[in-house]
């Protein structure tokens, strides 16, 4: 028995991602940032809000106004006005009085908080009793209390979601400067490989990867750029690579990193210009025949042609490539594994981290994860799974009931 | 203190989604089918694959020539051919012989099996020593070992992922037939909210939630369009709201739902055409003020102003509607929320689920929900948040240490 290659573990491996420099930035409008990477921090201009708020639908009082108000013994006030929404009250509030005031109307001079309308009653057009008491500050959103002036709105190198654009809007920031996407090139290689448009003649099969490939590269927010099939021919695919290279930031290659065409595959990663050959072969399983080169600041992998390793390895290995050079920041990368337990043993080898694909159900209020076994050439396991989880390079398999973490996929 | 409106359960208003149909579907090219739902089941035409791969590389074999085959004991195979990728090969394999072949390669006739490449060594270039038995059907994928001649590839009503993709993919699908992404109108109502490129006066604030809702509305899978903002008018409101109907698959109104501006949007939702109103205020909290609404065969939602309650109506409430327009299948529907134990007491008031923001934190392997307690209209404490915890109709409130299921926003 011989290795082939040796191996890198996976953690060496995802150190090389801070080798790639990050993409550049652009500005693009507020409602087109969802999902987009924030490349500078983006500061409070004013307190927000910038004057003080009601809170509730009701009455703006001073609140010693209402002092030992009950249902058995209101307290009487006199309405002098009303707040229109979207203006600053031209009255203000004395002792005794009363102003009506809307959910997100302006405070009048002299109030310092608002009583629930539910909490009063009208008695005559001018005045109303109120069976409680209020107090100061009570129902009231004070100026700035939800965000400080000069605090940092939202900070670089945050993905953005749909609360974060809300905050950008409320301080006006029309234009916001992110990351672009990292464009990412698809290359599919192999004889037996046709275009999906074609029909498989005898020994060939449609090109999955790239759509497996170009899916995934979405969903971790790049864009997909597919540079076709390309047959095991050297000249062939050291053309397509370089020409990839010069249209995308990171280039993936499926197909020729198994040893039956690995060395056709190292010989075209190597001729690239100012080439570098960092990682060839992985610790993990499915994936290990993985090939990680550096041409200029560029990544170009060699993943392995079999679907679910591909995806896998991406899952793994690529993804954190991706967002460290679309910009995402460490500290802001919060990604929640599922806990699950396992429906039954499974083995694995020591020395290698193993990515088991698991269908999930729910019995009796707990997540069980139920091992797809099957050999990673099986697009289907990888339809039937949502998610992987991992065994540990010095874990030996786990048992029936074990808690594990699911990656969703 | 009195009752405004005769709320409606969670339960119950979730079943009013099935009133309203489903969008019209389209056809797509397969690579922008990511994350959409598929509006009719795909068959299988042919088995995956249509011939015996091999899943590794190395010799393919009768597994006969192997038994007995060990480190101390190799058995003796002569090389009489290689297999080509992409080809039907031209010969077969009989007893005592072996054929090169790569992973995804076609097994000649007469082998059942292949040997890794790891467990030969070559002898001379016409015969191998091999170190292992290998049984029947090893290392190959059988014909319809992935998927089975006229089995359902997919099924209606399933959203598309990166692998669903990649199977229709292997089964030449270049079109396939999709749900429309069901459009959603987005009115924000309100004297006192101004669009984000101008600056608040006095008494004044920007259009956050039209920011926060089209983001929310992306987020399903659905396209999001913006009517702007309506001062607090009944004519213009009925006017914009027609426009929108028109325009769109489901209308969201924000800001005309609490007490102070309901009446009116009431007012216009039951002078559209054909209108009813189904929902006046739901028992949740926040977001107890909404109005679901019903015109000709749309729904037209009043949402509260308040950016919080109008983002977790959003998800509890609006989102499912959005889902089940959108063709997405029940039984597809696999959400699962995140097991997390909270970090302090929390009490809520019976008769209303109440949903509360928390934030995320890992401590020793144990996921923590540290509640965010703030007023709703404050959208900082909505960028703080990992997500909402539920706390349900008939609980009184949450001790420190409970388990909870957190909804990620």
């Amino acid at each position: 028995m011989k290795e082939f290659f040796k191996v890198t573990n996976l953690k060496r491996v995802l150190e090389y991602a801070s080798d790639f420099p990050r993409v550049e930035t652009e500005e693009v409008p507020l409602s087109e940032t969802a999902g987009r990477v924030l490349a500078e921090d983006v500061d409070a201009d004013v307190d927000l809000p910038d004057f003080i708020r009601s809170s509730m639908d009701g009455f703006a009082v001073r609140a010693s106004s209402t002092f030992g108000a009950s249902e058995a013994n209101p307290a009487y006030l006199s309405v002098t006005g009303s707040v229109n929404m979207g203006e600053s009250p031209c009255f203000s509030i004395g002792i005794g009085q009363a102003a009506r005031i809307s959910t997100g109307g302006m405070l009048p001079e002299g109030a310092d908080s608002v009583i629930m309308i539910e909490h009063t009653e009208a008695v005559d057009p001018t005045s109303i009793e109120v069976y409680r008491s209020v107090a100061p500050g009570q129902n009231i959103l004070e100026k700035g209390e939800d965000i400080r002036k000069s605090a940092i709105l939202v900070s670089a190198g945050k993905r953005l979601r749909a609360q974060e654009t809300g905050l950008l809007a409320a301080f006006g920031q029309k234009k916001i400067r992110v990351y672009k996407k990292p464009v990412i090139g698809i290359i599919s290689t192999g004889d037996e490989v046709v275009p999906i448009d074609e029909t498989p003649g005898p020994g060939q099969i449609r090109d999955i990867n790239m759509y497996t490939l170009s899916g995934l590269v979405k969903n971790t927010g790049a864009e997909p750029v597919t540079f076709g099939i390309v047959r095991d021919d050297v000249n062939d695919l050291l053309k397509k690579c370089t020409l990839a290279l010069d249209k995308t930031d990171m280039v993936l290659i499926s197909g020729g990193s198994s040893v039956g065409t690995r060395d056709f595959t190292i010989e075209v990663l190597t001729a690239l210009p100012d080439a570098q050959i960092l990682v060839h072969g992985i610790s993990i399983s499915p994936g290990k025949p993985t090939i990680l080169a550096k041409s200029h600041r560029h990544a170009i992998w060699g993943l392995p042609g079999q679907v679910v390793s591909a995806m896998v390895v991406f899952e793994v290995v690529v993804k954190p490539f991706i967002e460290q050079i679309g910009g995402l920041s460490i500290k802001h990368k919060k990604e929640f594994r599922l806990p699950a337990r396992l429906t039954r043993n499974i083995s694995s080898s020591q020395g290698r981290a193993d990515y088991i694909r698991v269908r999930l159900n729910r019995k009796n209020g707990v997540l069980w994860a139920e091992p797809i076994l099957g050999k990673s050439g099986l697009i289907n396991t990888m339809v039937k799974a949502h998610g992987l989880i991992e065994i540990g390079v010095n874990t030996e398999g786990l048992d029936k009931g074990a808690e594990v973490e699911v990656i969703p996929v």
